[in-house]
This record gives C-alpha cells, sequence and structure tokens, in this order.
C-alpha cells in the first residue's frame, strides 16, 4: 500500500490513534500521580506498542507492567527494565522468567499461592540475583489472589520473606471490580475500599516484621479518580487509560472525548428493503466485546447516535437507525464512518497495525507485540 | 522458546491443531463435491495460512476464496492463483483489485450494485484483460448482494454483461442462513432453497440471453449436507468445515469428533472459597464469540462436560463445575485443561502461530496472514 497522509486515505477496516490525545491521557496520569507522590507503573496490555510505552513511561523505558511473557521479552528486548509481569506465575514460564530475571536489572512476578513459591526455590537464579515477587491480594475483585480476609494470606507473605533466594518485594492488587462501576462515587468508593484494604494488610506486614514490602493497586477507573488515601501506596498500574474506550467513558473513568482510539471504516453495502447499510468492520476488526448490549449494538458511530452497529459477522457489520427511515443518500458507498470501541484492549488486539495520527494526519505506525 | 515435540510441552496458551482430522476434513469436501461433479473452491477466511490452503485445494493451489484484500495479497505472493475475493467490492480498494487482475491469471471480484460496476468501469485492465466479476445475490441471508425477488437483479446482471471490460463470470450466494439451523434435515432445506433460488436465476440469466455464467453457493453447514441439486451448480465455496467448531457440531454440520482445532490451556490459580479454577487462556486466546450461551460457557472443556467456562478477562479464564464441588486435587496448579472453541474462525483469528499436530507429536507451525 502506497503511503498515505490523512486517515481519510486508508484502508479501511483501520485502527486509528489519535496522538495528541494519547498524550493527554499519559500526562495526566503522570501528574494526578507526580502530585499524590505514588509511582506510576503503567500496564502495557491495552496497546503492547514501544511508541506508546516510551509515552507512558515518560520517557524512562522503566518501571511497566506486562500482561504476557511475550510483552515482558518484546519490552526486554528493545532496551526496556523493571518490568512486572503480572500474571500469576505459570509453571510453564518459570525458566524464561529466571532468564529475564537474571538479565534485567529488575523483573518482578507474581505469586498466589505456596506451589508457585516452591518453583521458585527449584530455580535458584544465578549471578547472587534473588526472586523479585509481588503477592497478590485478592481485595475482592475475584480473580487472582490470595483473599484478603484469608490467614493464608499473611502465612504466604511470610513464607516468600523466609525463602532465601526470594524477596517478597510487594503485594499487589487489581481492583477490576471497579469494572461495575456507575460514576465517579462509585469508582471512587471502590478504590477507596481497595487502598484501605491494601494498607491494612501492610500494617499487618508490619506488625509481623516484614518490612521495606512495596503495596499497589490499579485499575483504569481508580486510578482515573484517585482518593487521597492512594498517597500511602508505592505505586499503581493502571493502563486502559492510554486510550480509553466507550466502557470507560460508561463507567465514568473519562468523558467519551478523552477516547483516543477509533476503527475507521467504509459503508460497502446499501440495503433499503431492509433499511440498513453494511461497513468494511466485523469481529476481525473490532472484537465481540460489550455483546452488542451498548444501545448503539457493538460501537458507537461517532457523530452518528442515531445509528446502532446492529450485528457483526468476520468482515461485515450491518448498520441501522435505532428508528426512523435511513437517509441512504447521506452515506453514500465507499464514506468513512468512525467507531469507537466498547473495549479498546479487545479491538487494538485485532490490529496488526495502528495509524496513528494528529488532527487527521498520519505521523506514525505502531505494531503491536502478539502471542504469548 | 526451545522446540517442543509435544503439544504438552507447548507453552500456554496455544492453539494446536489436529492435522490428521483437518486432511480428514479437507478430504471428505473433496471426495463430496467430486462425486458431484461440482468444483470446489475452499474459503481460506478460518486459517489464513499457506499449509492448511495446500490442503485444502488439494495441492493444486488453484481455485480459492478469500474474505480480504491481504488474503488475496498473501495467496497470490505465494504463488496461488484463481483467486475469487468474495467481498462486496470496497471502492478504497479498486486500484489494488485491478492489479491483482492484471498479474494473476485468474482473480475475480463481487459486486452487488451498479456504483461498483461504474467502479470497475473507471479502472479499464491493462494488457486486454477483464475485470471477472461475480454478481452477489442475497437468496434471504440478508447480509450482501441483491435481493433475489428483486427486478434490480436481473437488471444489474445484464448492466455487467454488457459492459465492455468486464465480465459476468458468475452468480455468487453466501447461505449464511445455514446458521440458525439445527440438524441436518433443516440444513438441507436451506441448502435446497439456496440452490432453487440460485438456479432459477440461472435461467432467468439464460432466459435474457445471458450464457456462460457460472453459479457458485457455500456455507460449511451446506456443503457438509449437500442436497442432490447441488449438482448443478458450478461451484461451492465453504471454509471453516477445515476446522469446524462446537458451533457447527451444535448446528449438525458435523459430530464433535470432526472438530480439528483446540485451545490448550493451564490451571494457574485454585480457589476452593469461590468453587473455582483459574486458566490462562482469556478472550485474547478464545475470543468472546457465542457469547457465553453454551451450558459449558464460552468452550467446551474436553473430557469434563462438568465444566463451565465462566467468564474471561483478556489472559484469565475463571472455570467452575456446573453443579457441586470441584475436586481441586484432580487439577493441580500446572495441568493443561483443552478448550473446543465454540468459534474456529475468530478463535484462530488470536493466534499468531498455531501448533500443528499428530497424534499429540508437534509437526509443524503455520503463520496465518492477518490486516486488510
Amino acid at each position: 500500500m502506497a503511503t498515505v497522509e490523512s486517515v481519510k486515505d486508508l484502508r479501511t477496516p483501520a485502527l486509528i490513534i489519535d496522538l495528541d490525545q494519547v498524550r493527554r491521557n499519559a500526562e495526566g496520569m503522570l501528574e494526578r500521580f507526580h502530585n499524590l507522590g505514588v509511582q506510576l507503573r503503567p500496564h502495557m496490555k491495552t496497546h503492547k506498542t514501544l511508541e506508546c510505552a516510551d509515552i507512558m513511561t515518560g520517557g524512562s523505558r522503566r518501571c511497566i507492567v506486562v500482561s504476557t511473557l511475550a510483552e515482558a521479552a518484546f519490552y526486554a528486548d528493545n532496551g526496556y527494565d523493571d518490568i512486572l509481569y503480572a500474571y500469576p506465575l505459570p509453571f510453564d514460564k518459570v525458566e524464561s522468567c529466571a532468564e529475564l530475571s537474571e538479565r534485567l536489572s529488575l523483573f518482578h512476578v507474581v505469586v498466589d499461592n505456596c506451589l508457585a513459591l516452591q518453583q521458585l526455590k527449584k530455580r535458584p537464579l544465578k549471578q547472587g540475583k534473588v526472586w523479585k515477587v509481588w503477592m497478590k491480594l485478592d481485595c475482592d475483585n475475584g480473580r487472582a489472589g490470595v483473599p484478603h480476609c484469608d490467614p493464608a494470606a499473611l502465612q504466604l507473605a511470610h513464607e516468600i520473606s523466609d525463602t532465601s533466594g526470594v524477596e517478597l518485594t510487594g503485594i499487589y492488587a487489581h481492583c477490576g471490580n471497579t469494572y461495575a462501576c456507575q460514576g465517579e462515587e462509585q469508582i471512587k468508593a471502590v478504590a477507596r475500599e481497595t487502598t484501605m484494604i491494601t494498607l491494612q494488610f501492610m500494617e499487618k506486614l508490619k506488625a509481623a516484621g516484614i518490612h521495606g514490602t512495596k503495596s499497589s493497586i490499579g485499575s483504569t477507573p481508580s486510578c482515573s479518580h484517585p482518593v487521597p488515601d492512594m498517597a500511602m501506596l508505592s505505586e499503581v498500574h493502571p493502563g486502559n487509560y492510554i486510550f480509553y474506550d466507550v466502557q470507560q467513558s460508561l463507567i465514568g473513568s473519562c468523558r467519551l472525548e478523552d477516547v483516543a482510539v477509533r476503527v475507521l471504516t467504509r459503508v460497502i453495502g446499501h440495503y433499503p428493503h431492509r433499511n440498513q447499510l453494511l461497513v468494511d468492520c466485523g469481529w476481525a476488526a473490532l472484537s465481540h466485546d460489550g455483546g452488542g448490549r451498548l444501545p448503539t449494538g457493538y460501537a458507537i458511530i461517532e457523530g452518528h447516535p442515531e445509528f446502532k452497529l446492529l450485528s457483526m459477522t468476520q468482515e461485515h457489520g450491518r448498520v441501522e437507525p435505532i428508528s426512523g427511515k435511513l437517509d441512504f443518500k447521506q452515506f453514500p458507498l465507499g464514506s468513512l464512518l468512525t467507531l469507537m470501541p466498547y473495549h479498546a484492549c479487545a479491538t487494538a488486539m485485532m490490529h496488526p497495525v495502528y495509524f496513528v495520527h494528529s488532527k487527521g494526519k498520519i505521523i506514525d505506525t505502531w505494531k503491536p507485540t502478539r502471542g504469548w
């Protein structure tokens, strides 16, 4: 494909990223936690690119979180360091984690059970290095982590702390339960609760003689509206905020105008007998995330709140008015529509390349890493 | 990652493909339409790899269907020819289609409206070539195509046929409405109806003096259970059958044992307080397709009909028993589970590499093309 200058000339479907908005989202988060005196450790899972990581880290290329070992290796291979692999230690990847720990100045792993700790003991690090271990605490999110109210939590922290060759570097909590919130007050309530539970656990550690352990909580909603108590944490680790999306706007993390990502699509068919347009964006370019439950279906069609992206197949999307007759003359074949994704992480995953623009002018292309 | 010999040693999540089953599925379809005397033109959209295309075409590397221009270019660049781009001609890709038409011995495009035909007229092919055009007919599927009962259908066929530099090569129908079927009888009823409508349209063409036009219908359900009338078609174009999936088994296209694709996942967490396992397969490795509406959730966990893949986040899957208490001892941390995907096309899209095995021994890796 010839190089194009304007997003309007891109082949569709295409994932387009507003670089100015990405920078604003990044700077907002950096400033928010700089002001609170808390280290921001941004999560890479939403974009998985080097360029966006540079923006999120303010150019330091240090102190990031990843969701897969493929991301960890990708960033390590490209000069990043201080990488936290925020995933319950997978037993098939211990050797690779050991190699990264030996190669980088700082590589962190996460455990939430004593069998994972045994795996680390069985593979002591070379060069006098120690495993940097964060214990995952489940602060009522209900995914990974030792439940905060379970005595096993303090017991596991003790075991990690007491194991030679292993350091209890931190306590890690993900407040994914903020995704059920609607509005800033509800988000802040979950953020406050998660922070309180985490800080209480830190107190228990100190009382048990375990000192110098860091604490980190995160999620885009809680970090978009931090509560003052979060200043007592060591770190936070949001990720989605770099793009935001329709879901985050509904949760209350952001305004719709803060969303930095779109899928550009073209009209490929007029079907007046069923009052529908076809567009060239199917689930292969948008993902099924959200299940089409928005009043506007699978996405918001920018500038056209009267439209619904009703259904998709692999490469086709059916668009119809929420009510009334579609005026096909307004949407000629070949004309562009712009979709705001429900979930930017899921939509970005579908694209081998992101087109980065400023005010509609293409200025870069970013290629994400993939796989595990 | 070091080369591994057995699927059991793969890093997870991993897409694994049973080559013996793929060959059986391919041979079954080739034989079925060889016996009917109908040309099989297999669709590449499910796998998008060269190796699988070789199997589906019986090594001819000719006569395929693709869903994206990226697939068309990928196959053309790798020695394939006679490629049908089964997509309503996208106006932003006319020049690329022209180049493929000039470069290949046979490259076919699809139109369902006269504005698309205008686009072809505006870009006459060089070297004395003519555009090979299939007109898409909507035989009550309700996606792309001119409705078969609309007089515009015959009119458009005439216009294509009468345009210099353009040839009406065929009539193309997709019977995607077979996806709403349950069981062979319902599938056959839709196949019979689509075939009848298409053949009636072919008769109309002949009556109007338009001769030599081919006909093609397709979908995995209809081509897995062809009706005798389909022998009167020129071609069929199924695709998913190469892998099949849980959805196809529910429709009645195949038995569950015909499914050639799995996602391998490992247990990464035990959470007895909520009677759940975590596995390392989230929507990033499985897709959201099916919406979790199976009795077993988002997939079938092979050998464990008592389990449900209840919910997923990007890299985590929550598994719980449909009823009763989970016996965690049977599923130690690090142990493997095998997921049968609801929709193989959607699951394959999530993987940058497929691990191909025979009886559990890895014998190849296939890399799909991506993008548009």
